[in-house]
């Protein structure tokens, strides 16, 4: 099988949105009236981000998933994507796993395939992302305002706690470790959701590195502080099973859950919750945008926690 | 110097043309009206496409260079693109240079990093172009039509007699082989010629994987022939280096030279000559559209060449 005939029979589909699909050197696209382009970008790599061996399948939806996660995070409707892709070798069995899983995604998501690069190399997964969102939104890090509600989506950490369980660091139930590794594998991009608060919030992003160290970037780029009530903060009921303090550091610090995070002014209390309703997702007020600078810690008496978390760098030694 | 960091230091520059550029979810991006969007994707990984050891400079330009050689095939103006690099470590050096590189191109024409995405990982360079079309514009490859003249810019092989002097297949006087590696490493996309002769040519590609492999995609998509004279195919001067029959597989079957390669009306000679004359670009008209299948080769005397020529597969044994 050469690369024109594997890209073919693994990733050639109707693209019935685009103007030009695969098969020529650039896709074209067409934008909907009102809106501007939202674009976002991520690579994973074997070894790295996941298992060499790890499922094909799951593997093909995480890695259209985390793509999905950042056009949630802007309120955007995503629309097409890219994928570029290193393979050791032609496995078609993994190939058509791999494709299964991606196409499940976008197929939930109305996104089409248009274009990409496959060449022989190191696994590695880069895909890029594109969508639309209405001229002038601007869900942004950099907006979060004074005295802003500070919400997450979803319970926190149970993608953290199958790292701890793969890595050996917790002994978990086999029932718990295998719900905790579909969090891991297969996170839910809250695309709806992001769509749906995007008229009532101001900073926005997707919790990809963990909660801590990713609020620490909308304080930065907000000039802001945030005061976080570590008890408000939503555990998955998997962290039961965890050690007290390896619980708090999943859903404090555990990265890869994909929920939302998010700043709104007070007033928007009551439309936010009843979109949770409407979604069926749980949003959690957990904490406020203060005056000051960086991420604090409060326990259930007021006091102040000092829990040493950050987020996740790629560069930083194992 | 964590993941952050090296993105402010080595990535971060102004964005103008772009809403929001580097630093959020996804970067948001207005496009102008009456226009529609040209995206494509390419990938180059260590060992297969450079070696590791590459020119870091010269690397960062061949990467965008070969992004920029696919909306120059669609006759679309670049405007932003996204980067998305795994390294094997932070290396300050290699960093400096390889981003002064892309961004020497990135001026050059305009276009702007807008997002993307670092990670350790073997080094493998993913970048994703962004352009503007007017909509409407169909310089595509399945529109080739019989009796139309195919044409190629600038003369061909001087990047493939760098890779036969590399790999030891030919030898060469070192001021040539210089002359051949500045073709392989440093390709001039050419963005103006197709934004020029997009309202005058049917077909358009760029030449990646050599022409007659490229060629015979046209003719693919577009249900035709095709009919080369040899002789008429211009061949880069290095060439007379080389014996008869290498010289030959280096202009018609060479990869990396991307030029140009378009098909257009017999009536467009003389406008697509002015073209030429106008960017100083060589535009030789080397054979025509044909009512059969497949890429034909002619000599002097009109006999057909047997040339069992192909292009690049990067999945063939090497």
């Amino acid at each position: 099988m050469n690369e024109f005939d594997l890209i073919r029979q693994y990733f050639t589909r109707p693209t019935p949105r685009a103007v030009v699909g695969i098969g020529d050197d650039a896709a074209l696209l067409s934008l909907s009236p009102g809106h501007q382009l939202a674009v976002s970008a991520d690579m994973l790599v074997a070894g790295r981000h996941f298992f060499a061996d790890a499922d094909p399948e799951r593997l093909g939806h995480k890695a259209l998933a985390v793509n999905l996660s950042d056009l949630a995070a802007m309120g955007a409707k995503p629309s097409w994507f890219t994928l570029s892709l290193a393979l050791p070798s032609v496995d078609a069995d993994w190939l058509a796993a791999f494709s299964r899983g991606m196409f499940a995604l976008a197929d939930a998501h109305g996104i089409e395939l248009v274009g990409g690069d496959t060449t022989k190399g190191p696994l590695t997964i880069a895909i890029q992302i594109a969508g639309e969102v209405e001229t002038g939104a601007r869900m942004l890090r950099s907006q979060a305002q004074l005295g802003d509600d500070i919400w997450v989506s979803g319970p926190l950490g149970a993608a953290a706690a199958a790292v701890m369980y793969r890595t050996g660091r917790v002994n978990l139930a086999a029932e718990v470790a295998a719900r905790c590794d579909l969090r891991l594998d297969l996170p839910q991009p809250r695309v709806a959701l992001g769509r749906a608060i995007r008229p009532l919030v101001h900073a926005a992003m997707d919790i990809s590195d963990g909660l801590a160290g990713d609020l620490r970037h909308i304080c930065q780029r907000s000039q802001c502080g945030a005061r976080i009530e570590v008890d408000a903060v939503p555990a998955a009921p998997e962290l039961a099973a965890l050690p007290a303090e390896l619980a708090l550091e999943a859903k404090l610090a555990g990265g890869d859950d994909y929920e939302l995070l998010f700043t709104a002014p007070t007033s928007a209390r009551p439309q936010l919750a009843a979109i949770g309703q409407d979604l069926g997702l749980a949003l959690s007020r957990i904490g406020q945008i203060t005056a000051g600078a960086g991420v604090q810690f409060v326990g259930a008496a007021g006091e102040t926690l000092d829990l040493g978390l950050g987020g996740f760098d790629h560069f930083r030694a194992p």
